[in-house]
């Protein structure tokens, strides 16, 4: 049995096959353009196979609702093409299959928790600190979802007492991802993060605020496992200031695994979205 | 078909009969002195019944970890007589049927949802501000937890900028429940919430924190209601204001239900958690 994922970024587009095992078999990556554009060469692709299930990872903020009007439409994104699309909806006019749908960062979360750094786990979460936050929960082995899909990156954090910077964030100003996503780097600095010595007291208020925010996800999650991965997890040393501010904050009130074994980097480079699109796949096929 | 219900609270524990409706039949309140005492009125009372199932929600911390050495203990408690209780233990080796065990906020969290004032809903929370801060949370009809469960109330919050009290969490100080819970009233002004006025600044600052939470699990779970109780709620206007404070913090960044309709006061006086035991008791048979 064959079945598709497409991992739909905001930058490029991966489309891969994979087979009940989860294995990835063959795959396809384009820039992301217009719907128009994009989802002809997303055609031609899967029109080859014959597929028992496609699983979607999209940007968003995507609708996962199954009972509203726009379930399966990318919503209010900044990519304007895309604004109002119904990606699900023409997947499915197109192949009449059953399909998983999430974002992308879910899908790369059940693909770490499944074959990743989280692997043999039910209760993981992946956390990607880049040009935003975003991050993912699997509970019991399958992605979080209530009403929407999780912000988690908008969760408030408290301002480090040495730290000045107001935050990027349009709507809260200095929430985690307006705080510690790479862009607050440069508005704090003036250059990008990759030019920062490590040193630097800056990566000290970022690893405050993502220990806080680790700390929120632990108590109201009680995840198993946390991988934590994106660009500015690349700062070296960054993971063992981070592990340090978590246990600071967290003050053993709950017990959590070793931090060693808690908070992790990712097991996959770049393909923990595009094989989690390859599990949402198998798991909409077992519904 | 009859199932057994147990509401463990640290000062009384209420056991009761329902049936697969999730009617509640039967009940018998005693209170909490020690395991032996109290336990023997506890089987008294179910020996008088044929039960296809028991469900238990107690106070806690409780392990419910079904792999672990300690699943369903009561863990570090400061009612030092239930501390490391084989409580889930003894049950069985007293009623060998299926037993559902959780904490007593989880269980009040289920009987709000299914039968409550979340009633119809699969992605819920209950938040209890009381004498400490504690949360539930229902995903897709089932209580939320991972490696253990959850602590909701020891999430950290921002200080309100004219509020100089540190928090009497002992283990954070200044988290939810060490702002928020009742006895942070008595820590600022030396008088129980009850005899403070409701216009006092106090209640802002409490319902600021509450806000705080209000927008975090929000971001993190998305659920469709949540519903508030406890003693801090019966405040004269508490509500409105914690409205206030989580709309303005929210800042409209993900849609949730109008707040008249997200943020709600429990659909049960003290029943909700007896309920939910009921509920977790009919759940348990099912699997
Ligand atoms: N070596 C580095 N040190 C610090 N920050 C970095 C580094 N590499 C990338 N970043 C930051 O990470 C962000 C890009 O994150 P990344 O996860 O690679 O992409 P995206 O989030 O867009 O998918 C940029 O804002 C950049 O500032
Ligand atoms: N009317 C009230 N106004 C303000 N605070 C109250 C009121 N009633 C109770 N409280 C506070 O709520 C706490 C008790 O909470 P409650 O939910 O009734 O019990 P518990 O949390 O112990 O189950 C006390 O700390 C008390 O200060
Ligand atoms: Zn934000
Ligand atoms: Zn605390």
């Amino acid at each position: 049995m064959l079945v598709g994922a497409i991992e739909a970024g905001g930058t490029k587009f991966v489309c891969a096959v994979g087979n009940e095992k989860n294995e990835l078999l063959e795959r396809v990556s384009f820039p992301t353009t217009t719907p128009e554009e994009t989802m002809k060469q997303v055609f031609a692709f899967f029109d080859r196979f014959e597929l028992a299930a496609i699983g979607i990872g999209s940007f968003g903020p995507i609708d996962v609702k199954p009972d509203s009007a726009t379930y399966g439409y990318v919503l209010s994104t900044p990519k304007l093409a895309w604004k109002d699309y119904n990606f699900l909806g023409d997947m499915k006019e197109r192949y009449d299959i059953p399909m998983g749908w999430t974002t992308d960062v879910n899908a790369a979360a059940l693909g770490e928790s499944a074959m990743g750094a989280a692997k043999g786990l039910r209760n993981t979460m992946y956390i990607t600190i880049g040009t935003g936050v975003g991050a993912g929960a699997i509970v019991d082995g399958k992605i979080l979802e209530g009403i929407g899909h999780p912000e988690m990156g908008h969760l408030l954090v408290r301002p480090h007492e040495h730290d000045h910077y107001k935050g990027f964030c349009p709507y809260h100003g200095n929430c985690l991802e307006g705080m510690a996503a790479g862009p607050s780097i440069d508005g704090r600095l003036g250059k990008a993060g990759k030019d920062i010595d490590p040193t630097d007291e800056v990566w000290d208020f970022v690893a405050y605020y993502i220990g806080q925010a680790l700390e929120a996800y632990t108590v109201i999650l009680r995840p198993e496992r946390i991988v934590l991965g994106g660009g500015v997890m690349k700062v070296p040393g960054m993971l063992e200031k981070i592990k340090t501010q978590f246990t600071t904050l967290l003050a053993d009130y709950v017990p959590v695994p070793a931090v060693d074994d808690y908070l992790v980097t990712p097991g996959f480079g770049d393909d923990a979205g595009i094989t989690g699109a390859i599990i949402l796949a198998n798991q909409s096929v077992e519904k």
